[in-house]
């Protein structure tokens, strides 16, 4: 039977402000990525995700960014290896004690935006970020971009991994995703991006924008919670897999 | 045998800032209180600071505080205990990260500044830090001021506490300490200092400003890590107390 | 004719996060606060919310708050006069800043949340405000709550001060308004807080919960902007004012 | 008779954190740039420094930087260049508004760090600095690396710019500093860094380290304020100016 995990960064409000629909797309997901308050996220609001994401039986990882709030961690920033594993050490901490302090287990580190894309192409940084994880609990697994520098440090260091990959983004002959900058990074219509995904999961394929066929691996797919769709679509999502004979369950369920 | 354990506040630079006398100052004690980013500290200063706390073989705690940089954690805030129990979460987390990723353990926690002197006092902070540390890690010992809210909220959830005692302050004679705001509240002399120390570890009194003796727990002593002095001042309270056939020992050594 | 002023604060969004519905709001107001920075707001923020309030002739003012994001200003600290002072300096300049680079001019100056509360009680904060507005520019008026510690101050050293109410809280027989932590602090029937705003503008008094009118200066009138039911208040105050013959107009108009 | 501005970073303290010898080195500058908060610099360091400065009669100048506290604004982010215009004129008022409130006038505007060097080399980011620094006030001098994109995007658009050099570190064929991260861009010998100084500034030429003469233009000389012989340098930079005849003024003086 094939499997896959669905999931979602969540845990994204910080004091008065909030940003999307935690509780209702936790019905739809399997994984939880949690802002460490770096980013986004709160000591708060990190306490009250986990314990909802631990009531809604949905597994947990934290999901460090760069140090820039104002910027919520998408704007890259020259960080040195050291500093990025020493941030993510940091930030892994943080929200292990309030998994800890809720009786549960953390199953994975996602790095979050601008992080998350330079680790994908820089091996100092993933070698940093992997090491980081590795340090803190080899246990722990490392979602990363579908055949990246941050799944190749993972793996080396002998973390288990998650390839991750993207119902909503077109991708490249080199199996690279679209950048956004190209008009065409997108998929706008439902259907398409639903087929990719289908595809991706159960073929281990995905069609490039420029035609050819490109072998992808598909542990982990990444969906948006917030925006006005992201329920439907998560909705959308779960049964295209489950009709496709997919279950949708955690990497370490 | 007699012994006691030798405090002190460490780790806490701050990116290009530069503060205290941490290496040499680890000669002398036997347990680290390292910050953990809110008050002072940051991810490379913490790492930096448990790997010296470990190559001294100091014992460490996590130092967590307000977060207040620019005010150094020492101004009061009304928080609620609900936030205060979310911040010492957060902040134990972090460093405890550090400490796994050294391959270390975790000895104490130790609030900072104006979290420790409100939860001496306040019964609503003193147990939601006291339920944080229990929470993360019941085997933490929480350090509190002898005789406060905050040792008996930790006694009370069942955590091993570490009464704190202070080497170069004067007491009341309800066993308080005399406020800052007062002339008298330091002893400028150090002769007198270190007789205060030697007689409060081994006889468990200390003569209050009144002139009355005044029971005291003394399970750790709180010295100073900056300051022209304190250097000389730590070697000479080692030797005081040595002189009084007192062994310096980490809390759970 | 009786005049007077109805403002609001905005610009409370920061990076990703979005609050309150400035656009709208925008049409009812006469003056405008603006957050600028410690509370609430980024620099992008400010630009544009000094912007909007340009293009809908609306005065404009700071908004300074306690340097504490997370809790929204809200939280009370033990700040030093100095320090007030100095926050109050920095933020009423880079506000000005902004205002200035459209060729605007600022009105006024409003303390928020637990700056607001502090200073209308504690008159060394209040000074310390007072004399931050007046150094920076004399020609300011300062926003305070009606009869308090800061508009006292301000007049005091010379400012042009606006008195402010509140047309959802009640009153006590002394003029202060009704703690936020008494069940009856709030207004909750419309019609009724309508009426205790006219009242407090065309005859300058106010009935305490006690029973017995108190007199009031009504200056400005302080309205929300976020929340279900503002737009729809704000447009009722209007209604309720012009019909009992009051005209809306910024302070300095 | 010729002149030149001796200009140095300073107000780069942080609450409990010092840096730097303010009071001793402005005995020896004409211009002092101050930081803002952002990269370095609280409210009451900022306002220390400017009463500092006016009572030294040096040139007060803003120093706005990267909103990166933690690395001191010396990371290069990928900031937009309207964030870039906003985070510029932020500062500048902030700092203006304690030039004002102590009755000075403020002369110049020098970003830092990261911030200086991105707006050397790319012409988007230098015309947003020009931008802020000609909208908050065009009587503003803009300072910039002489002969780069920001000292041209501040006379495209109308500023006065006083063109930087350096004492202490080489120059390269087409008039470009050499990269820290080459052995030789440091000039290690005083001898060399005076000489090379005052050639600069009497011939307006320099030898780059590929042995030809480059033409420099030098309105001002940045020097450094921390470190062991800062202030021993600053003497002798100003002794070696003098007696080649070059009396050291600010910008605007």
């Amino acid at each position: 039977m094939k499997v896959v995990d669905l999931n979602c960064d969540m845990g994204e409000s910080f004091g008065a402000y909030k940003l999307g629909n935690d509780q209702e797309i936790l019905q739809y997901i399997s994984s939880a990525n949690i802002a460490c308050g770096f980013h986004a996220g709160d000591p708060s609001t990190m306490r009250k995700t986990v314990k909802l994401a631990l009531e809604s039986r949905v597994a947990i990882g934290a999901h460090p960014g760069l140090p820039d709030l104002v910027g919520f961690g998408r704007r890259n920033m020259d960080i040195s290896a050291q500093d990025t594993y020493d941030l993510v050490v940091y930030q892994i901490g943080a929200l292990q004690a309030f998994v800890q302090a809720e009786g549960g287990v953390m199953q994975h580190v996602k790095p979050h935006g601008a992080l998350y894309n330079m680790a994908a192409v820089r091996p100092a940084l993933a070698e940093a970020i992997a090491e980081a994880v590795y340090r803190v609990n080899p246990e722990l697994v490392l979602f990363g971009l579908a055949g990246s520098e941050l799944t190749r440090a993972g793996e080396k260091i002998g973390l288990r991994t998650a390839h991750e990959v993207f119902a909503d983004r077109t991708y490249q002959a080199d199996g690279t995703l679209t950048p956004r900058t190209q008009p065409d990074a997108l998929i706008a219509e439902e259907a398409k991006s639903l087929a990719q995904v289908v595809r991706m999961v159960t073929e281990g394929k995905v069609q490039s924008l420029q035609g050819v066929d490109v072998p992808i691996r598909a542990d982990t797919i990444c969906i948006h919670g917030d925006g006005a769709h992201a329920l439907a679509f998560a909705q959308s999502i779960r049964q295209a897999l489950n009709a496709a004979g997919v279950s949708i369950r955690s990497v370490r369920s």
